[in-house]
Parts: structure tokens; C-alpha cells; sequence
């Protein structure tokens, strides 16, 4: 009886009760722990105009941007001339909006709009969907959900630390238990590339270096040594990536690195403050390594940069983040320095599916059938409904007078674990009979011990 | 220091942390009944294709559909010719998806294509933005929520009275105290568009009714006239639009006008059996008034119908529904009835202003705030926090050392209402000192009492 022709777009997904019941679980410890370090949610629109959202993801990214049609006519100011200049000319003719393409920049247009009555430091969190027109694949989609967590206004290193706290909770919540977060500070980096003088190729040496994780270091050296770099500086890159020890150790060893070559680097300094910073917060640090060779590919990073793998799971990072000095720039605000950081909630499900971590509970749905046997036993069904959610047991009564066979097989396929079986001697005794599904077990109780029964 | 200048596209809004957290509010009230009631959340993608929306919503809603330019060059299959035929024609050469205009119909295009693997009854709520390229006006927006819940694959009667059942608990827990639940049956119009002998004209005379409420008796006969029906038809129509008497009286008084006329109709008995199925739930029925002059204006109900409004504010209803016999036909998958309801989350959120409603726990931001002397002291702080937040007390660290009155104006500001200080004091002899912003009081606690004390 189901109709397979009526399709959903490529690259965009429903999310039935299962799923999505799985997701909300997922949703509410991220969403719990960012109220917990005192975040506020925000949400800004599916569309923004379009000015607002190209030339902020490069060539590739405004490639990639969802545009809107303009409503009524949009072929208004289009001209002949404009089909043979071609689609990339004319589309700012035809379309006025986009899709958002993350929350980034949406967000720095929020804080740049509303600058002079946002409370500083400003901590927001927003957990909203984004559109992009990538080529689909296996975890790749055109509508996913993005979690991102900012605080702009202050360039205190409390909020790195906090970052890594809120990280470390979500986690533990998660119960995923082998993971690494991930330290570095584009600081090393840009000092690092003006020790091996070539402060010119810094991005590409940054964007190279982010491929370590795929394609392991020596290709990363090949692929360097093929876009110039001499051997000399592979020589020390080579060197700098595989700088080994405790996170102290590595600190130590890449102090002495800088002070040999008289280039100085805050980004050193920064890392030890927030490594003894969560310390003063308890935070055992075990899950976190500092680590040189994590470089993120995003351009608007200056300061500490930060990644999450979870580990023996084969799939990229699930979280990340870092320091910004200047986002909201290019929205007309100068100089407000931000921290922020988002868990890839499509990955978050997937190493959860993968680990088997995923509670019972994060999957219930209704906790009460009432089956009954006839009309009478239904209506009295539907005060005993009534008694049950007013003490907030989500419940509900079969509709129609059938087989209880077929009463019971919509509990079971539902997932609800408790039956409460009405006939006419439950209506005269007031007694009611409840079935747990899972172990057979059948107790009569009355109504009182009931709720108490189930509220345990 | 604000920039103006970076608009969002007009119709469109962001929510900030105070609006956000009144949203919250209401959204919890509302998802927490529907799965009190059995209900699942799903969700589906804001794209369709644009197959799956046009003809829907009739020619104006197909006018109002926002459409998403294809990607790559969309210009491709466009001719000269084509810009002479205009943009009706052309629209679907340059865009094949459209970004949905409510949750009704992509929530039809789910059931029809999964419906075979759907656990019937199938209860679902969805809780998404849509978009409409209306002409924006106070309370009508371009971009905007809905919360739907719908049951399909049933015909039983119960879920009538459970809609009924689930707005009476949002409105309570809403403590929105007078409103009425307005309950009427598309089967009762139809039955008297037999009487007047008008069935031809049946959905003209549905949509003039529906504006009763706004234009009145006088101008709703007025407008009958000049389509043609007959002075004694509006006669007939003005007595039965002007029923009184309590829900038993009327109906009761319909029974008898159908049956002078020989005209039969299950919506009589339907009506009756609903308003004694929620005695049975041990509804007091005090807000339900069954009124034959509900007609709504969608097409495709069948049967059952309901709207609410708050009283004595003037706003349009914040909640209706109804019953339809084949709402997913046009997807392909007959003869499978459902009924569904959703609630308006704007219209909510400006009554609940309007009335002062909301409580000053939908505003709970971070509870505490930890401020602080000096540097030892914040480090200090960060042990606090952490101890606070263990117990799930949500709680931020002043970011920096900065005066302590700048410290307390953030927790005004943000409306945090307690704030601990943290002197040197504090730090030898592990006391801390509590202060509520509201009255000013203070108080020396140790840290297990404090931490009581602010979990009361």
C-alpha cells in the first residue's frame, strides 16, 4: 500500500518517531549542558539575503548556497542577453535569499545587527538546519542540523577551558568513554610557519597539515615538497608534527623549538594557561592532548583550536572549534573577539548506533496501553486514561472495540511496555490488571498502588 | 557600534534569549502533552519537491510557495521563448523544489510513502518552521512555526474527545483560564446544504459562514444574497446560524429541524457521542461550546471540527483542527482517515504577553553568577563552579578581573539572580557569600549549604 513515487529531494531525510526520538535524546544533553555554563538559545531564519551569506565560504561554498526564487515574477529584469551570460551572472537577478549555509555567519550577522543591546560577554547556543547542495553520500546530507555553541565579547581563556568542560560533560553524559579532545593554537601554527620562513604559504601549509589525519605524514611531506616547500623546511615540518610526550612535555619541547630560533609565539603561553586553568576546575584532562599537528581548515581561526575524535570508531571529528578575533567584520563590526564550537550531531548518532549506547529510555514513547474487552470496559478505560495523566504517566487507550490480541500487538509494536487489561470484572472490583510486556508478569492492583507501581 | 545596515529578508525574524526562552516555554507545554497522549515527534525536511506542493493549497497558496532556485545552471533548459511565455510557465524549468507551506501536506507525502512500515493508529506531532510568500503584516510572518499533532489509520471517535482533551491541558498548564473550545461537524453543514437545497453551492456557503465571527450576521446574509441564494434559503440560514441553548439544547433542536425535513446526518450523533466520550474522561466540558456556526475554511475536512479562542482578547483562534477522510488521495494512498489539530504558536505567545502569563521561570537564565577580587580568586571560582554544576545548578564564572560592581551589572543584566563573591577571605576559610539580587540579602553559607539552599 505504500507509494514509493512520491519521493523526498536527494540529500534530505524524514526522521520517523524512532529516529528522531533517538535524536531528541542526543538534543536535550547538548542542549542541557550549554544552559548548565549559562548559554542562551537563539534562533535566526531558514533564509537570509543573500548578500549576507556569499563570499563568506569561498569560491566552493558560494558554489554550494541554496538561492530562493524570487516570488512573483522573477524573470522581471531578466534579459535575452542574460541566458547567454550565463547562470552564475544571473542568478542575483532571479534570487534575492538563500538558505542558511551554517550558523556561523547568520550568527555574526545577529551579533553585528544587534550589537549595542546584547549583554557582553555574549554566550549564545543555536541548534537549527543547513542547507547545502554538496554531491550526497553516506553521512553527507543537504539538510542536516548544526549545534554550535558561541561566546563573543571577551578574549578571556576561562571560556577555552569552558569549552573543553562543556566537551568532557556532553561526553560523559553520551557515556561514549574513549575519546580525545584535541588541543592546538593557530598562534604555534603562524609562529611555526615564520620560524621555517614562509609566513607567505601559511594557509596552504595549515591546509596541508589537516590532511595528516587521511593521508598519514608522508604524503603530507610529498604533497608539500610538490607545492614548493624545500627540503630544509620538510625537513623541520617533519620534525615539528611529530614532536611526542605528555602534553607538558610537548609544551616544553616546542618552547625551546621557538627560543633556538628567537621567534616568539603567545600560543604557547595560552595552551599552558588553559591546560592549569581546567585544572583549577577539577577537570582530570585526561581525554585531552595537545597536539601540534591538529590545524582545522576554516580561515577565521587565530587562537586556540579544538577537535574531538572519539576513538577505535571510524568516523572524522564530532565536535570542534576556536578562537576568532575578527568574525563579524566583514558584517561592519570590528574587534569582537569570540570562542565557539559545535558537535556534528549526524556523527554524534552515528558512533552512539555504532557503540550501542543509545538507553531504553532515550526510545519511550507511551508507558500505558489500556486494552478493554468491550464498549463499557472502554468508556471506563478513558477515566482511568485521565487518573494516570494527571500524574503524568503518558498513556493511551485503544480506540476501538477489538480483539485484545490485536490491542496487545500495538503496544508490543509500539514499544509501549506496560498493558492495563479492562474487562467487566476490573469496571465492577475497581481492581486493574497490568501486563509487562517484556517479562509476562500480570499484577492486580488497584489504582493507587498502579500509579505508585509505575511512577517506580 | 551597531550595524543597520545587515538586514534579515523582510518577513523574516531572529529570536533573541528572552523571546527564545518564551517560545521554550510554550513549545515544552505543548510537546509534553502531545506525548502524554501517545505522540511521537517527527520531522521532515523544510525542501520538497516541488511536485509534492503545488495544487495543494489551491491557486493562491501555489502563488505564495516559496521556490529554491535548482543548483548549478539553472538557466539551462531556458529559451528565449520562455522569457515571452513569463514566469508561471517557467518557474518549474528553474526550480524543482519548494520549501514547505505547512506540515500537513509533507506530513500526507510521509504517511503515503512509509505507510506500510507505520504502527496504526499512527500518532505523530511535528513541531517545524514553514514558509509563505505572504505579504508580511503585524502577526503574519514569512517564516513561522507550526505545532501539529495528527492521528491517522483510525476512524474511532476517541481521538476527537482526546484533541479536546489535549488543548484543555495546554491551556491549563498555559494557565490561560477564559477561552472556548468551539466543536462543530462538516457532516451537519453538508446536511443543511441538503435541507436549503444548495448542495451545489455547499463549500460557497461554508466560506461566507466561516466569516461570521468577523463581519457579523447582518453582512454575512447580505453577501448570500449577492451570490444568489434565495431569500427564503436565507431565512432558513439565518435561524440555524442562530441556534441557541446549551450544547444539549442545540443539538437537540437540530435533530428535530433534520428530521422535519427528512434530512439524515451521522454529525448529530457524532457530535453527541464525543461530548459524552469526554464525560467519560471526566472532562467538565465548561469550555466547549458546540457551535453550528464553525465552518473553518480547508476543504478537506470531513467531519469533526474545532477551533479555539481566548476570550476578551483580540486575537483570531490560537488552535484548530479537524477530521478528513483522505487527506493522502493526492499522494497516491486512499481511504486512510485522520484527524489533526495544531496550535498557533504566535497567536499564543502575544496572548500569553498580552495577559502577562508568562512565568518567571520561562525567563531562568544561568541561576548563579561567581564573582570575584583577583586572580587567585577566580581560580578559586572555577572549583565552585564546578561543584555547582555537578549538581546541576546552572552557573557561570566572571571571565575576568574586572571591578566587582561590572560584575554584578552582568547579573543584572542578564538576569541571573544570585551571585556568589568570592574575596580572599572566602578562599582561606572555604565560606562563601551568597547574595540574592532581587532583595539584596546575603549570606555566609559553607559550600553544601549554599548548594541546598539554592536547590530550594
Amino acid at each position: 500500500m505504500s507509494n514509493k513515487k512520491v519521493g523526498l529531494p536527494k540529500g534530505t531525510r524524514d526522521f520517523g518517531p524512532k529516529v528522531m526520538a533517538k535524536r531528541n535524546y542526543i538534543f536535550e544533553i547538548i542542549k542541557n549542558t550549554f544552559q548548565k555554563f549559562g548559554f542562551s538559545q537563539i534562533e535566526t531564519p531558514a533564509m537570509e539575503n543573500i548578500e549576507t551569506l556569499t563570499g563568506k565560504y569561498g569560491d566552493e561554498g558560494d558554489q554550494l548556497l541554496y538561492k530562493v526564487l524570487n516570488t512573483g515574477d522573477f524573470l522581471k529584469d531578466v534579459e535575452p542577453k542574460d541566458l547567454e551570460d550565463g547562470y552564475k551572472k544571473t542568478s542575483h537577478k532571479v534570487a534575492s535569499k538563500g538558505l542558511k549555509y551554517d550558523l556561523t555567519v547568520p550568527f555574526s550577522r545577529y551579533v553585528a545587527s544587534n550589537y549595542g543591546q546584547l549583554v557582553l560577554p555574549f554566550k549564545r547556543f543555536q541548534i537549527q538546519p543547513v542547507w547545502r547542495a554538496d554531491r550526497p553520500q553516506k553521512g553527507r546530507y543537504r539538510e542536516f542540523y548544526q549545534c554550535d555553541a558561541d561566546v563573543v565579547g571577551s578574549n578571556s581563556l576561562l571560556y577555552e577551558a569552558e569549552v573543553i568542560l562543556m566537551i568532557q560533560e556532553v561526553f560523559e553524559k553520551l557515556q561514549i568513554k574513549d575519546y580525545t579532545i584535541k588541543l592546538n593554537n593557530r598562534k604555534i601554527l603562524s609562529a611555526f610557519a615564520e620560524l621555517i620562513q614562509c609566513q607567505d604559504k601559511e594557509n596552504q601549509l595549515f591546509v596541508i597539515i589537516d590532511k595528516l589525519d587521511k593521508i598519514g605524514l608522508e604524503k603530507v611531506i610529498d604533497e608539500l615538497a610538490t607545492k614548493g616547500f624545500s627540503n630544509a623546511q620538510c625537513e623541520q615540518i617533519k620534525d615539528f608534527l611529530t614532536i611526542s610526550g605528555t602534553n607538558d612535555e610537548k609544551l616544553t619541547k616546542l618552547e625551546s623549538l621557538f627560543a633556538q630560533h628567537n621567534v616568539t609565539t603567545q600560543g604557547i603561553e595560552e595552551s599552558v594557561a588553559i591546560i592549569d586553568l581546567l585544572k583549577e576546575y577539577e577537570y582530570s584532562g585526561d581525554e585531552l592532548e595537545f597536539d601540534v599537528t591538529l590545524a582545522r581548515g576554516l580561515s577565521y581561526y587565530t587562537g586556540a583550536i579544538f577537535e574531538v575524535k572519539v576513538n577505535n570508531v571510524s568516523i572524522g571529528s564530532v565536535s570542534g572549534g576556536g578562537r576568532y578575533d575578527n568574525l563579524t567584520k566583514t558584517m561592519g563590526l570590528d574587534n569582537v573577539s569570540g570562542i565557539g564550537f559545535s558537535f556534528g550531531i549526524d556523527r554524534i548518532y552515528d558512533v552512539l548506533e555504532e557503540l550501542k549506547l543509545f538507553p531504553v529510555e532515550s526510545l519511550k514513547t507511551t508507558q500505558v496501553l489500556i486494552a478493554h474487552f468491550d464498549k463499557e470496559c472502554l468508556h471506563y478505560s478513558c477515566s482511568i486514561a485521565t487518573a494516570l495523566r494527571k500524574e503524568g504517566i503518558s498513556t493511551e487507550v485503544y480506540p476501538d472495540n477489538v480483539k485484545i490480541t490485536k490491542q496487545f500487538k500495538y503496544a508490543d509494536k509500539k514499544g509501549i511496555p506496560l498493558v492495563i487489561v479492562i474487562g467487566s470484572d476490573e469496571v465492577q472490583t475497581q481492581a486493574l490488571v497490568l501486563k509487562t510486556l517484556a517479562t509476562g508478569e500480570q499484577e492486580k492492583l488497584s489504582l493507587n498502588d498502579l500509579i505508585k507501581k509505575i511512577k517506580e
